[in-house]
């Protein structure tokens, strides 16, 4: 017997095309923005103005930081292989793992695993956070994610930002909370003040407008994708690969 | 001597993060739409309204129809490796490539084809570019890209409305007027009438709004990838892969 | 100022190419297999005799297993993209992580672990691997890796052959020791008795034939690469990626 | 209804694992050598021992080449997300296209497509070679795939042992007599003299040794997973990926 296969995203038949069980031509396509769209497709739900606002600051916060290992790969790739720019992306993709877009899951994920030891007991007020925060950085069993970064050492200029936007859209929730709780905190533990990352903030922030906690590495992988397409853009008008690999090539030191 | 290598997309120091030159939490993040930047990354043009518009509704058009091949196999992926989210998304794009997502890039790069051939003397009325089109479809070496749906028989749900924005918005150029006289004239070439498939449009409608060739399998690939994360969201939710799986396995004729 | 960048693998000049310190044309191609050349550049060793035949006895071991996911997800990706080889084969290989290939490298990790708890005092007869494996059951922080087996519930076949052989060509060491063992006690404490499974084997086996823990699952992918091309190989002149497409298709059950 | 799926691959149930037919444990595992099993598998025909002996010599002559732009994509690759081993082999076979590893692939094409417009009639001398040869150059549509090498200018050391080998082991046929004679004509056409490179004629041997075209680029993918394992196997234990990104960081001239 052959099983069936649920799905609520797209689906079509000779005359009609829906998606999120809409019509795709009439109901979708030049009405619905295509962050809007992501958002919905991720979690199933239209946001709110206030949710879309901060889903694409933060898509924009995550999207290109230049030269990165990713950037760098997707490039290389390219030179290797022009004809096909779906393996230049997807080699710039598969850089979006623990070290360099891990920071923003996992800030959600130690975020969360805290709000859940307090579930049905939150905080009303700072003092409240702080006391949450202060036991959290206490129990943390090793580093927690979100603080501090290598080069925006006084600061990132990404998180002030986030924490505005939210109070003003009101989607300013438990998570953000929290995360604004231990900056003011965790001096007192660690003996030494660490900024809030942007990643971290962003972490923070998509927990608190429901993005569950599995598809939250995917919002960054999706703003990575739109950033890498830029950068191989910029590859196929202006290219720097040949020359990145060149300068390796002559730098090689051969010990066998 | 090492070269410098040039880049005008993301960059950052202690205090700052610039995006395209603007400061990205002061000029971007929380103004700039993912759909606008994403365009802004890859053309280095911050587009019209109109621009954005279109690219958006191209976005919406290409970005899921439900099982597709790719879709299965970034399921699948995510079945067999459950800790990399960013393997399931690349195996789902490494999939984008000449069948199912080509015929959007094929169709620019044909139309932009003829259009080059016809430089400086573009027609100014649709007898003109019936007369152009004519002679493009016979000189065709192969198929004409874009005709012809395998389901929708009767006329793909998303062309009218792609020449419609297109037409509202004021962006409707020569790939478009040049693929929408294909649409007229094929008929008494090849004795039979196909529809303009949708994802042909998208191709016409992506060069008439400046996307380089290059860059236009990228905007299925964008698209596809917020499509991919959303089958990824719902697989972990309300899994299928694994009876795909099984069903196939409980299928499989052996014969060494 | 530019850093030098150390390898110790292949290189070349205007007339030598070299690979491992060796020249390549002279010493190495006709003269060294590619399981041994294999062997050779993930460890930087050349390989005796009867780590050898194990080392190839394991990539055969794990080279194929039909319509794994992996297999139908590079199958349908040189469905979509079949001008990209590279692409269909990445796709599936992005399947060999923690839960179809992972196997093999926790087993190796999970034995690792604790031998190097008895470091300096590793038993010398079956009683003394006994104690050390019941302890090791009796603590283990969940599953025991490498026990148990979804279809070969009587016994895995390649685990017996993968035994034999390791005795025979005399590279039985401390891993195959202690995952015996586990065999032989591990019903005392789970109250049932399960096999040892084969990929569980060949962890065991990379370990004992020196095989650096964080190359393990590279084994793994090399043996799937082989079995990917098969898989590849076989769609170009006998497809079935599309009639498992169409009746996925066929299949689906829209609930939006 | 639904299909059958074919395959002549791996197959097991309880008690029995198959691969190509045979018993897995019995027949393969401990007497088939890993390389004979890939082509195997790649072809469905047990090769002769000379066809073993050049398939091999081939895949080492490919296995790496140092600091490749696949080596470098991959490492940098490892670096962003060192938890998926997985995806930085990947990441690394997505440069396997065109430009890289296509000489391969495109010499044993074009060889093939002369070869096939001789049918029936090909020479059994040198000098007939040479005129089939001078033939296929003067109406080549671009360059000759194969000729002309950017550091080997004096020749490639690959390429005398590859003639020597095919010859030694009687499996010298027609791809490799007339990639031999187009390196005796082709000044008389071109002007110069240009070396055959060693991954032309790796794509001659590979066409002479039965293995069919669409799996010729994938023989270049299975050498330069083994080549990329030990550059991943390297990175682990003596890393300059970081240093290769900071060196690039460095350097960078951002021009918005």
């Amino acid at each position: 017997m052959t099983p069936t296969y649920r799905s609520g995203l797209g689906a079509s038949d000779r005359d009609n095309i829906w998606l999120l069980g809409r019509s795709l031509p009439d109901d979708i396509m030049g009405k619905v923005s295509f962050g809007e769209l992501a958002y919905w497709m991720m979690t199933k739900r239209q946001p709110t103005h206030g949710q879309m606002v901060l889903f694409e600051a933060v898509l924009a916060a995550l999207a290109d930081h230049g030269f990165t290992p990713t950037a760098i790969a997707s490039r290389l790739t390219f030179l290797s292989a022009p004809d096909s720019v779906q393996g230049a992306l997807a080699a710039g993709l598969l850089g979006g793992g623990s070290r360099f877009l891990g920071v923003t899951e996992d800030s959600a994920k130690f975020l969360g695993g805290v709000l859940a030891r307090h579930d049905g007991e939150l905080p009303t007020d700072a003092a409240g956070w702080d006391a949450v925060a202060l036991h959290a950085v206490q129990t943390a069993p090793g580093f927690v994610p979100g603080l501090g970064h290598p080069v925006h050492k006084a600061g990132d200029p990404r998180t002030p930002v986030l924490f505005r936007l939210a109070r003003e859209h009101e989607v300013f929730g438990a998570h953000l909370s929290l995360f604004e709780a231990i900056g003011r905190v965790h001096p007192q533990v660690l003996g030494k003040t660490l900024p809030l990352n942007g990643a971290g903030v962003c972490g923070a922030v998509l927990a608190d407008i429901d993005i569950p906690q599995g598809v939250i590495r995917g919002v960054a992988l999706l703003a990575r994708c739109a950033g890498l397409l830029g950068q191989l853009a910029e590859e196929m008008s202006d290219p720097v690969a040949m020359d990145m690999y060149m300068n390796i090539d002559r730098n090689t030191d051969y010990r066998p």
